[in-house]
């Protein structure tokens, strides 16, 4: 089923180096691959194809959750690599490129199947699609997939364009858009946790849920993706996708069958459901952007953005944003969806957290103890897990309540090792499983809710709210949830200063 | 507020020595007692004052939750014990009595506050009843409780005649009916989940729940007790008061205050609710009763019941019960609650478990995976906590769903150390908070649900099943829930295989 030549454009990239050998060879190791398959990897610089099996070796040993060791298991899993240098401009190039892949293709016996991954910039991927099929390669007894990296675009108009470029190439349906996100463990387990129990879906609406808190908190800066991110920003690097995609896994409908096309249906429906703003002010009303200053982290003291390397030192761009989005159907209807991403916060995390109504004012047990409210949160990464906060006896008092934590904590399990995002994606592009990449409806209509909130932001330049690295953002966006009468919960459902874990290598 | 002269009687016997001392102690050490009281000890044996105090040590020290030394401390908390021997046939005594009385009160400035703990058999009540107050034990400025242990009777005929007893004396509100589950942390525990968390009210009611399974495991035998278990049996000593009592405080409805009579008004609402079986026939098809023979429990041979000492060896005495009650009402109609319990079963436990209806069949993830209902599990004993179990994403799989479970494991707690349920029920006792103790109106309808089913048994003599020792019980209790296509869940939400705590000092 997986027999699978896999194309790998930007070989040499970060990309491939640390997540998509890695993801190979965990597939391999796992027997999820067979040994009908071939890697080609692509790029400009010159390289032998041994040359190449050391490096793939070199990042597997770097990144890979299996140990590898330079033996004949090695061997006969390197043997399935191949690199070719490549001119992506260069037509002549891609009729080479055919003859290889006809040649690997024969020798592992793989029937025809090809996946051109394009971990390239978004702006080569119409021209590459053409050469694809300039240069015969999708002329194959077998399928032909695109699978692409987000960003996709930068606003919907040129996402438009881009989408036209490669849609003259490949059909919708052959078209793998990578969310990493829809990928991770614990956001394909929001959808069994809730269809899976009894338990919750009751629950799930706006008769009981007061609203639910996305986080996406990271503590690295820009890195060296100054030049690129300065032109972007937190809401199209972050919030058109990875946060509007799990918003939309909570709020969907539950689908009418577990294929692809019905969930991602379900998903459009979400995102059709969003409310549009009226105006540049209800849309800055209903949003905070920050960018940060320098400041602390961990014990460091850390430069501010504008004093990065290939940021513009009066950038405007936000590297934190906040927003109240409303999800305007049945089930939502009055529920606000509050979402943060930022740089440079105290820790990185990525936490969901529904936040339910609380017992009746005034009632029974809440006249005489001030009760929390119940909380439901998933832990999406680093750590992964379903907590639950609830309200007890405290132990051995007089009747004292106090929240007490159930908790199911799958990262803490003893022995397991958990396929990464890109693990999943890539062997669902091979299976043609695309329940979990984003299908072109759902990209607009992320751009369209996303670039009214852009628009807004940019008729003035006196919304931008400087954050000190090392702290959770602007106050405004404390503000955002106070108005409603809600804050922020802790990420981790503990006290932000007992917080316990910290980022390590992922 | 405590300021009280402990009355007790039977001060020599196992009950004083193993739960009453230690908790009388734990109060002490935790200031919740102060130093306005005193303990006086009485029973038929003659012992010095001195010697009482020396046994009141051992007991401390062999079953209390602190540490205790010989001290300066010990001095003064052991000073408040006196200890007198009594007739308890005999007026005269009770005005000796109440000279002791009156002098304490004076020497620890108790103001009066008089509770009689009567650790006797219940045959004795009535007797001493009638002599506190022929010896003048009433007259005094302050309160005078009564408290007494089950078993309260042996059906509701003898229930009625104990109670006009002791009525003949105290009044209702002073009499306060010990049932030392209601002691019991989570037992106390179940109104706050239920009355504090807006998650669960929503879900508990016949819609949603599938079942209720109430267990209340002994590894033990009869031990020493063969003389008057063989008298009374499972039912009896169990079923009609623990079990029951447990049920009612899952089912009750939400009370409209916090009040002691507010939710003993709702506990009686369900004992009126339960369905009464209208023939013996019908009661025997709801109720399995059982009579453990010899077998192996933790790898050692024991005798079966009817070679315990002092047990009739033709004896017909049930040492297991299940039974399948129904509770009447609106929220209840059509969820069977199970109740069982038993002497020689594999492990000794007491769990509530809520079984949750599951998700239709044959829509979405039902369709192709077999799904396990949710249960939401309160530990009694020896463990305490509550338990979760859900549907999960298993980890790392391509999409398979597991139960996993969530978990507030509150024995579990480092440095933690729990109130026996003596400590709170003496001290409510002596604050005057009956909240926990049963009402005569509760006894009463409990009994007239238990009576129909021993009538029911006793017309027939072949409904009695054995079951191994080490076995959970017989057979027919699995069949009283299969009929209705449910199952007993193993106890402490794991496979019995897999249980790997036991019953040590408790």
């Amino acid at each position: 089923m997986t027999n699978t030549v896999f194309f790998l454009f930007g070989a040499t990239g970060d990309l491939a180096r640390r997540k998509l050998y890695p993801a190979i060879y965990s597939l391999y190791r796992e027997r999820k691959l067979g040994d009908r398959f071939a890697v080609i990897g692509l790029a400009r610089r010159p390289k032998t194809s041994e040359q190449f099996r050391e490096d793939v070796l070199e990042s597997i040993k770097e990144f890979a959750r299996y140990n590898v060791t330079k033996d004949e298991q090695w061997a006969s899993f390197a043997e399935h690599f191949e690199y070719m240098p490549l001119d992506i401009n260069n037509t002549e190039a891609f009729r080479e490129l055919k003859t290889v892949a006809d040649r690997l293709d024969d020798k592992f016996d793989v029937g025809g199947n090809r996946l051109f991954y394009l971990a390239l910039a978004p702006e080569l991927f119409g021209s590459v699609s053409h050469h694809l099929q300039a240069g015969g390669l999708l002329e194959t007894p077998g399928w032909a997939r695109l699978v692409i990296e987000k960003p996709f675009g930068y606003d919907l108009p040129s996402a438009e364009k881009l989408n036209a470029e490669i849609r003259q190439v490949f059909e919708e349906k052959d078209i793998y858009r990578i969310d990493h996100y829809l990928g991770k463990e614990m956001v394909q387990n929001i959808n069994v946790v809730r269809f899976a129990n009894a338990f919750f879906e009751p629950l799930w609406n706006n008769k009981y849920i007061a609203n639910i808190q996305i986080t996406l908190s990271e503590t690295v800066g820009v890195e060296e993706r100054g030049g690129y991110y300065d032109h972007s920003g937190a809401l199209r690097d972050m919030g058109q996708n990875h946060m509007l995609q799990m918003l939309a896994m909570m709020a969907m409908e539950p689908p009418s069958r577990l294929s692809p096309e019905d969930i991602r249906d379900e998903k459009v429906k979400v995102f059709r459901s969003l409310r549009g703003f009226q105006s540049a002010a209800e849309a800055r009303a209903n949003t905070v952007r920050g960018q940060y200053a320098a400041g602390n982290l961990k014990g460091k003291p850390v430069v501010g953005y504008r004093e990065e390397d290939s940021v513009n030192p009066e950038s405007t761009t936000e590297t934190y944003f906040a927003a109240r989005v409303f999800v305007d159907n049945f089930r939502w209807a009055g529920v606000p969806f509050y979402i943060r991403t930022g740089k440079r916060l105290p820790v990185k995390t990525t936490e969901v957290v529904v936040e339910f109504k609380n017992v009746p004012n005034n009632v029974y047990l809440s006249k005489k103890h001030k009760l929390e409210p119940n909380l439901l949160v998933f832990r999406v990464n680093p750590m992964e897990g379903i907590y639950f906060k609830m309200n007890g006896k405290q132990p051995g008092s007089e009747g004292a309540i106090v929240p007490v934590a159930m908790d199911f904590c799958q990262s803490c399990q003893v022995g397991l090792n958990t396929p990464e995002a890109y693990e999943r994606l890539l062997h669902d592009a091979a299976r043609g499983d695309s329940t979990y990449f984003t299908r072109w409806d759902e990209v607009a209509l992320a751009w369209k809710y996303v670039d009214k909130i852009a628009a807004a932001w940019g008729e003035r330049t006196d919304n931008l709210n400087l954050y000190q690295a090392g702290t959770w953002g602007p106050d405004q966006a404390q503000q955002l949830l106070s108005e409603d009468g809600f804050k922020w919960w802790p990420v981790n459902g503990q006290d932000e200063g007992e917080v316990a874990w910290e980022f390590t290598k992922r």
